[in-house]
């Protein structure tokens, strides 16, 4: 699921995270892209993902499958801290 | 997509989601249920449905599905807001 083709989404501005999504489908020409966050940015990936194929590729491009998933790690006070992340898979009609 | 078996995520302590998630696969024996959350709780939302299945609820409910959506409306100043929405379905195994 990594690779090239994949947009991790965090704390630059909104639109450079579309930008980059309608850029991959159009002059890169790709497939599918899957676009990825953790913890706070899953919201944003969302608004990400819905802004671009509702705004910028309606009709070309849908969400053609999601996954979540969660790691459980010791944060620096010693402290069991669970992450959640999504992968949004995006792909062309 | 509505009805009893939906659990909605907002501001309300972290917990008493997870403990209703929870409390509906045992005490009330539901097969599925549907995590929803809008705008910011979407994140919430993920946290929620990872922490019931990984930790209280390990090898007996899965994510079977989840969908993600939007709607566009005018907010008080007028302007066109697009707010992201998500629906996480859990089933048990």
């Amino acid at each position: 699921m990594a690779g090239d083709n994949s947009i991790f989404v965090g704390g630059k501005p909104f639109m450079n995270y579309v930008t980059a999504i309608v850029m991959q489908f159009t002059t890169k020409n790709a497939d599918e892209i899957i676009v990825k966050a953790r913890g706070k940015f899953i919201s944003r990936a969302v608004d990400v993902a819905e802004v671009a194929i509702k705004r910028f590729l309606k009709d070309q491009v849908e969400v053609k499958d999601i996954k979540i998933d969660s790691d459980e790690f010791e944060n620096k006070e010693g402290k069991q801290v669970r992450v959640s992340s999504i992968e949004i898979l995006l792909s062309k009609k």
